[in-house]
């Protein structure tokens, strides 16, 4: 035996990660792909077919000989829910395995209403929109959750969440089991919406940073292709780093200087309405700021400075390629991203910035929503969980 | 086929991984861990005996019936040279697949001499120490080397290198190949004295950064349990982040207020000297601080405060549970690190620094020259790089 070539192999959870690009291709080419014979791959499809997770595509025209049949992956063959919840936010959506949105639903929610009394209407919403679409929950295969605070990833528990009181280890997924019998992976909001931005704007982006400017700030770090939690999850929260300009500012956590007690939706509304202008909340601030009006503005520019203070020194440990601001603050016009570009362009090494790109997100509000279902879909599509599915078929 | 149960499957690089621990197993084992039957085990086993990886270690007791052979990697099978080269120096050591150093040799050399006449003395050196362990260069498989500047890892070149001038662009891994048929690695000294320190000290740890304190100021980053690299390789460069405390200090990059400009030996040792005290460089200002001298372990600990300021935004930005200090300055006594200590542990969210140890590095002066060797040991122990040499063997 030492002289034949090893034999090559494949499993089908391999097979689906090759598909996963949607494109369609025959038995002929998935065989090359691989270096096998095609009656090894026809057995690996075969299992794909038979957990439903990919279709057949008619006859391709073959040059010359018999006409071939085409695999493709089926984005849509299985359903994948994702909910995004926020302090007074809730948005639940089913989506397919590429994250295109089939239906949503928005709510109004207080977080602090505790994790029964939310999660019992984000329930009652997929069930609402499976109705909505025609679909059977036995289609239902995973759920994703994003929620505002520090998230124990590989429990889907909160941890020490500072605005939801009441979540502290509750078991998210254990209570969703109870109502739909699919995994749930929970993570933090921004975490998730690193994740969606990159699946849907940057996809071969291996080096992303997701800055959320909002009420408060913080990042989600995707390095080396993978999403980056840390050793306790805290990955990314960068709201309480000090920053030079903000010496005289007093943050809620105590210390003084923070980034998010300097330069924050919360703090550019403060400000605002202590110069006796209208700005309740984040959304005052996009409301001024798209007014034109010139305070919010020079607020606007000086807070992405601070911001790009920070963003410099992200910039000088991880060396993304490209950096993305989202949260609603991000959307109140160019003078936030200006400040920042000023400040990381000016302030980083060239070699770091050479091929760095500081864009607003573009998937806007749905990043949260969208990085959910990938967090739910990455778990379901992983050769593994695609392996266990064939053998219990099989069994 | 549907019927049946998806085979198991294992290649001859998927077993030397699993084996990289270092325990001897039997077939029985062996199959067991993978589910597989003992023959096509055996089949993996004898491809790993074939190409000298594996060796196998005598009879074990079995548990009644015959008694069974044991199966074991060998770390000494194949030799892994590193070659860790600083401004001043070069060290050249001949390691094992475990980073285990069996000989090396230390030479004073300027790197501004030039790639050529570097390599040469290194390539000198090689031959010097495989003559003095009685190894031939037949059983050397791999080279990693570690240059004091930015390099391109995955062609081996050094990118804009400030202090190495004639090396921009220069292709090490081509010149080595010139002289020893196989494969080199290369990266930047402080990249790899993380993976060293991480190898050696901290083998359990996925999240751990490593700062250099020394003339300069640099990291390393494990993320994922990933060296994290970034998109043009300069993760990591953090001499040039802007420290609130540095305001007045001008840096020979061109701006004010770096960390490098503030708080690294060479800054420290100008500091003595205009006070009068005897610090021409930064092994000076250790000799000054083991005297007790109260200047320099004021100096030091108000260093360590301003690489606190920035460790708390990597420890922001990434979790990690191990923060190593290592570089000449470290080994300064306690001082430095009680700064760094004070600032990051007062600055930092609680949840953040639950479980973060920082911790001068263990492997010392060895770190940059064991990881060098584990950057080179990890190449061609990867399952792609088995799976080649078994199938070079059988065809």
């Amino acid at each position: 035996m030492s002289q034949d070539r090893q034999p090559s192999v494949v499993t089908a959870g391999e097979l689906a990660t090759y598909l996963r690009d949607g494109r369609a291709r025959s038995l002929s080419e998935l065989a090359a792909a691989f270096g096998l014979s095609r009656s090894t791959v026809k057995q690996r499809v075969d299992e794909l077919l038979g957990i439903g997770l990919v279709a057949q595509t008619g006859e391709a025209v073959s040059t010359g000989g018999r006409p071939s049949s085409q695999y493709r992956l089926q984005a849509d063959a299985w359903l994948i829910v994702g909910i995004d919840l926020g302090a007074t936010h809730s948005v639940v959506g089913i989506l397919d395995l590429n994250g295109q949105v089939l239906d949503s639903v928005e709510a109004v929610i207080d977080i602090a209403d505790g994790p029964q009394k939310v999660l019992d209407g984000a329930v009652r919403d997929i069930h609402t929109l499976l109705e909505r679409i025609s679909r059977s929950g036995q289609d239902l295969m995973a759920i994703g959750v994003g929620l505002p605070g520090p998230v124990e990833h590989a429990s889907g528990r909160p941890i020490d969440p500072p605005i939801m009181p009441g979540w502290n280890g509750f078991d998210v997924p254990g209570y969703m089991a109870s109502h739909f019998q699919v995994p749930t992976l929970v993570d933090n909001d921004v975490n998730i919406a690193a994740l969606g931005e990159r699946t849907i704007a940057w996809p071969d982006t291996d080096e992303l940073v997701y800055l959320k400017v909002a009420t408060g700030i913080g990042a989600g770090i995707i390095a080396g292709g993978t999403l980056q939690r840390g050793a306790q999850g805290t990955a990314g929260d960068i709201g309480h780093i000090r920053v030079a300009s903000g010496a005289r500012n007093v943050c809620r956590c105590g210390n003084v200087g923070c980034l998010e007690a300097t330069a924050s939706g919360a703090v550019i509304a403060r400000e605002l309405r202590s110069r006796g202008l209208d700005a309740a909340d984040s959304a005052g601030v996009v409301a001024l700021a798209q007014q034109g009006d010139i305070v919010t503005t020079q607020l606007l520019r000086e807070a992405g400075r601070v911001i790009g203070e920070v963003l410099t020194a992200c910039v000088s440990f991880l060396n993304p390629s490209v950096s993305v601001i989202g949260g609603r603050i991000a959307f109140a016009g160019e003078h936030l991203l200006a400040g920042i570009r000023e400040v990381v362009y000016n302030r980083s090494m060239p070699l770091a910035t050479r091929d760095l790109a500081i864009v607003r997100a573009r998937t806007g509000g749905d990043a949260a929503l969208i990085g959910a279902s990938v967090l739910a879909a990455e778990h379901v599509l992983s050769p593994e969980f695609i392996q266990e599915l064939v053998a219990q078929r099989a069994a």
